[in-house]
């Protein structure tokens, strides 16, 4: 029988968790509650219990599950240890130790953003490539490194921040990591809307976007496409600090191609072209051929990489 | 007896050679003139002599000798081919498989920035740390970028390629690389002199600066270093952008450590606490704590980290 093993993606509601072969097959996927009281005991067991139930559901023969792989909204050491994850509750706990003891199988645990950048090489927009960078950009900004096929934790657990860069240098609001200036303060779904509400503000100039009850970062694109000038300014805003960024990240580690994900990047290639014409003219000669490719797994991405952690 | 081996570093004038035991010590270290005519083809061949002719002076067994590394100014891949070296006249040449034939001893070949960067690791500022950026302040801004005691190559050989990050917004001169805005700009001992100078011009203030008949990086220290206003504003001004730089730095690899090297680091714990300072600011939270030093073993870094890579 093939070889199969689980992806688990914990998040701050909902555990995200598949089924897959050793080839990247997504067999079944589903979800169960986070039950975060009791500062999230429960979460390991409900896991555990969980994966363990699905395995008798299919009759599946232990001996052919390779192991688990779980994601986490927090640093982890390369060891398993999770350093802090404030929205589950948990303190300094090896979330792979305890999950391989409470299932018998062998476990890897990564951070969320870094694991879904693994899961976009394996099965995504980064699909055959080794050396890749991925920048989510969603409510946050998050980024995960991926070299040679493995994920780059950092001395920290912070490699990848990729949202916390200091890319602005006019004052900003301050940033949920106490700092100003962050990518994440004019890059995330909210920074965009924030910036577009400023560019507004200042212009007496007529704009579709006026007219929005509720402006959001899909209708700024939207009528970007269309050609409204100042939505067309504000995606211009928001490219060029994200190519400063992908410029930077490329004189560190100079990868292959920039997998951007997260809701904002559902505005699709308008995206990924804008940013890629403004980096070949910031990013170092050598590097400036690096690719430009939209995610392609959505929220589907923590489960993959989970799951290839362990292969 | 003890295992010897050999670190090289090519330079567009020198190369530099030095013998190690494969503890670390420095033996003996001599130079050769780097023959840069018919396209440099006689490089590999007059290092390949050298080191012959030390082993035969030395009374050396060959069976002691671990290998050869090598050190070139230009990109190589991991299988030792160098992709260009302008300065030598090189096309594209598998250096460590040429010398490898001419000298009959397993070579490893990297990049000179890179080799120094793992020498400092080894036996210089970096001594003890596993995970560290250099960042050489010379003519240029080079740097290297060592993760768990390995050199980041990169996808085109140009990670760590620090001096070409866009990190000044306003315009500037044209970077030797054909971008504006690099960091080189700014924070090479070059580019110091003319930032100061600029300061000088726009301020009506009185400085000691003003009397320098050839302004200097280490002048401009100096003069910092006994209060001058002007020098310091100048100090600042750099500091603060290698301060915007390592923030990003943190962001992408999270590194245990900052090396600062090359020239104008000789102007000591002046710069690494301006920087640290600037740095505690604008880092994400988690990389706060990243160490500063200082580059130990000048222009020998590149001897010690070549004969690293056969280690």
């Amino acid at each position: 029988m093939e070889k199969l093993c689980f992806g688990v993606d914990v998040g701050g509601t909902t555990i995200k968790m598949g089924l897959f072969t050793s080839t990247g097959e997504l067999k079944e996927k589903w979800e169960i509650v986070t039950r975060k009281e009791d500062n999230g005991s429960h979460i390991l067991d409900d896991i555990a219990d969980s994966i363990l139930s699905k395995i008798q559901q299919n009759g599946i023969d232990k001996s052919n599950i390779t192991g688990v792989g779980i994601g986490v909204p927090g640093p982890v050491k390369e060891d398993g240890t999770v350093l802090n994850c404030v929205n589950l509750g948990w303190g300094i706990i090896n979330v792979a130790d305890i999950l391989r003891e409470k299932t018998g199988f062998e476990v890897k645990a990564g951070n969320d953003a870094n694991v879904a950048a693994l899961g976009e090489m394996w099965q995504g927009g980064g699909k055959g490539y080794k050396n890749l960078v991925m920048i989510t950009l969603g409510t946050g900004v998050g980024g995960g490194i991926i070299l040679n096929e493995q994920i780059l934790s950092g001395t920290n657990g912070a490699a990848g921040e990729i949202g916390h860069m200091p890319v602005v240098y006019e004052d900003t609001d301050v940033c949920g990591c106490g700092k100003k200036g962050c990518l994440e303060q004019v890059a995330s779904a909210t920074g965009i809307v924030k910036v577009t509400k400023k560019i507004l503000e200042t212009s007496t100039k007529d704009s579709t976007l006026r007219k929005a009850e509720n402006l959001t970062a899909k209708y700024i694109f939207d009528e970007a496409k269309k050609g409204d000038e100042l939505a067309t300014l504000a995606v211009d805003n928001l490219t060029n600090y994200l190519a400063i960024a992908t410029a930077h990240i490329a004189c560190v580690v100079d990868p292959e191609v920039f997998v951007i994900g997260g809701g904002v990047s559902k505005a699709g290639t308008i995206l990924t072209d804008n940013i890629k014409e403004k980096y070949t003219k910031k990013a170092f000669p050598a590097c400036k051929n690096a690719g430009f490719e939209l995610a392609k797994l959505g929220n589907d991405a923590g489960i993959y990489g989970a799951a290839k952690l362990v292969l």
